[in-house]
């Protein structure tokens, strides 16, 4: 699946590194944590994957932040 | 795809069809102003469709509210 322009995977890749790095986690070891592929967390934070809602439930569980958290816009 | 017990699914389906019916829109008609197929809306509602990003981005965008706001947790 190519690179999209879609906002809404933007905001999802800013955040999830974002709390992912405030948790001293790898791209690997957020991927572990979240029962899912090791090569699956980078795709999305280069907003190439149209990832599903059950995963980003698996994630935010992963990150122990709650889902509408991964979707907050702090853009200026 | 059978129903799940996703937490997140249900949070989806309770703020989906809210949103909806404060626009008095039909599922039907929420699918058609997103561009999903007319079955579409329905089965999210039932929790039964594992979402993709794209898709909550299309939905979010025919209510006209932001994507995070469709995770917000508004249960007691």
């Amino acid at each position: 699946m190519g690179k999209s322009d879609s906002r809404l995977r933007q905001i999802l890749a800013q955040n999830l590194r974002r709390f992912r790095q405030t948790k001293n986690l790898s791209q690997e070891g957020l991927a572990d944590a979240a029962g899912l592929h090791r090569t699956f967390v980078g795709s999305v934070e280069r907003c190439e994957r149209n990832i599903s809602l059950d995963n980003i439930e698996k994630l935010a569980k992963a990150l122990d932040v709650t889902p509408a958290t991964l979707f907050e816009d702090s853009a200026p």
